[in-house]
């Protein structure tokens, strides 16, 4: 388990903040922490992401999932239901829809992968065992 | 409060999985979860980072602060010292050395910033307050 | 204790959104959660306060301490304190400064109020005993 | 999460004391903490709720939901089921019988809202999706 | 570690119901719970007391220490101090003032004994190892 | 919710040590924390009951549940049918067989009462209302 | 409960630490949190396992359950089942396959035994009463 | 952090059982679980330790502190030292006195050793930085 008083951060680019917060405040259902001139912070599921405004050459034009990407790995099936459910009925973009992967393995997992408006992939995991969301 | 049962999660490029295990498991106390053969898994101060065995063309020869970087905040001041000690002890390059942001603010905050040998940045942050953690 | 999975909510009325979003986010360091075109949903110190858009007549001119008033009894002096220095640095509008009530009883303990720009008083305690927090 | 060591506090106007403590801990099932001449304090939930002595100008003779209310958002629904029968088994009046409200959307909850004595309006949520407690 | 979700439960003999509330509640700051005819159950720091209304039969007119008495051992020493500054500031009857037990050994602690209205004796503790709580 | 650093203690008389540690210990399956040679002092499902050798002045001998018992209020069901297993399995006395109190009431719980080698009266209670636990 | 900020270490012979590494996180899914020339520190279940490089006088070649074995008891079934999945699957060596113990009785439990390369036995158990894991 | 649900469990030879209660239980404040004919099971600082009755075969007659031992890492300095307060009030055998282990390196931590009365060896440690304690 991780220690519940601290908190994860990650700063990524976006191209507008108006768009950002559209998508991870009013879409996504994050909680807007504070908004400067030059970024916001949000409470990301309970850890920081920080949307910094960046100029074009930050923007990753055709993202791939890897190197670079981020999300939640949900130890409940629930929560991670809930957050296909909140995507799927809000229309927000997937990068890749839900699905197994390393079916039949102990690391089996569910996964679904979204993609906001400046092409930052996010993605949602949920293992059969806990042990392997490390 | 973060809901200490899920876990966040990040992936990063590293151009040498070896020299990464050497870097965040020997230097940084991370614990190795598992290793393929074109990653290794983390348990990264409770949190999972994932560093993919990538080309050049994902390592940036010279990175800056914004607007990509990862790392912990930490509510305990004790904790952030710590950290401080060991990459001092060890010998991690800082890419930033400690010092306080937004003085006198309620954002106050001290930060410092390690470089992996892949050129990630890190970031270890304590607020005097801990609201702002986000 | 109460109990962490749940959440106390209260709804107050104030006369303009953009002038509550930048109160209790802006100045109070509130998250914001929702919004929609009637009201805002804010975390509010770990529960759950909703500001709806009210016509005049609900706006009460002339507020006083009792008996309408909301806030947190902090458990530790020191987010108690958090809170003070956050309002002193950001020039919230004190409707009370801080200081004792209950005087050597067993119910002692430290208190201020803020005053939203809506008339709404919002007061932070502090208690000696834990158990009087009740 | 919120912190399960802070208390939100609220204060409400009430007629009669008597009338309050037979509603708040005869019929609600809270607990009365404190009692002075002019208020009783209680341990409504797990939160802080004093009810003050007040002149009939306090008390809302039509009470509306909005722009004033309180209550509690449930993370189980058997929490939320079991307060709705202990209202039902002991007669408490209702403000609005249960119901779903946001049918369908994200933000879909079940609520029913009770008026005590004084006309105060308490209501009991609970969303599918807990994220949205706020 | 005891589980905080289970209650302890007692009951004990009282010769009158209000002057039972009258010490639980307004002396000892314990919260009421349900009041029947016969009886009060209360939250006794947590675990619930229940005072049944009794015949003279049933009321000690002289207790001892052993082989008949309850009461809290806290953890910290804190909360011990909080309870005697209650006792003492609000005239609760010691039958045992503060003192050490078991000096310079490791079940070493601190205890005082207070006699309820009803002579039911009620001891707080509190051991400066821990481990010795049981 | 109690503390859960904090410990509930009570004394009660038996008339042999080595019988009450056959029965709670061997029996009901609490641990033994210390023995002395007037007394053993038991973790009692986390909390702590001391057994004190008494003479037969101090046991009961024809006890009655009112209004001298205790007991645990169980919060889940399922640790409440384990301990009635257990006490079946393992052919504790009972003083009352297994029975709902206050049916089809708020306070309907299920309870039974096992009897110690020197007649302390020991309930184990189950609420379907938690709120009621108390 | 236990504690969990604490945790138990327990120091075994292995010898060959790329061996003991393969079978300890390769395998099991423990995750190395230290590797030194003469033993590997584990974060095994939460608690810690050190694997000291020993000569062959250390290693028995015939073990046997009794007297030295060690594991993890699990309070959820699910948890247990997790662990049997993994072991079946990776096909680690099965010193005892699974089944019930104490049949019956209130120890009643599930168990299986796992080898390591060094003949270090391993048990899981699950007790269908969680009071009896001590 | 360990899942506090969960229990470590270890099995040790011991030559006599009675012995073994005189030490674990008398001497090291330990709880006594269950006691078989030929083991006795404990709450051993919050896991299970097991100590079976073995021939003289399994006592190791000159025991070395590698490759076998076990322990317990505190978190809090404070918990370190109040066993090795309880250790040399109660006269219990140090197999190695107090001292730092790793001095000024990041794994520095304060080390002793006990020795039971079957010759094992039982370890208690406190890490600087509690992340090294895996």
């Amino acid at each position: 388990m991780r220690e519940s008083q601290n908190v994860f951060h990650l700063a990524v680019p976006v191209r507008d903040l108006d768009e950002a917060v559209d998508f991870y405040v009013g879409k996504l259902g994050c909680h807007l922490a504070r908004r400067y001139d030059d970024r916001i912070t949000l409470d990301f599921f309970g850890d920081q992401v920080v949307c910094h405004l960046s100029g074009p050459e930050h923007i990753d034009p055709s993202p791939t999932l890897y190197p670079r990407h981020f999300g939640v790995t949900f130890r409940s099936r629930e929560d991670f239901d809930r957050v296909l459910f909140l995507a799927t009925q809000r229309d927000v973009e997937f990068f890749a829809t839900v699905g197994p992967r390393f079916k039949d393995a102990v690391e089996e997992h569910l996964t679904f992968v979204l993609r906001d408006p400046s092409n930052n992939l996010i993605e949602f995991k949920h293992y059969r065992d806990p042990r392997m969301m490390y």
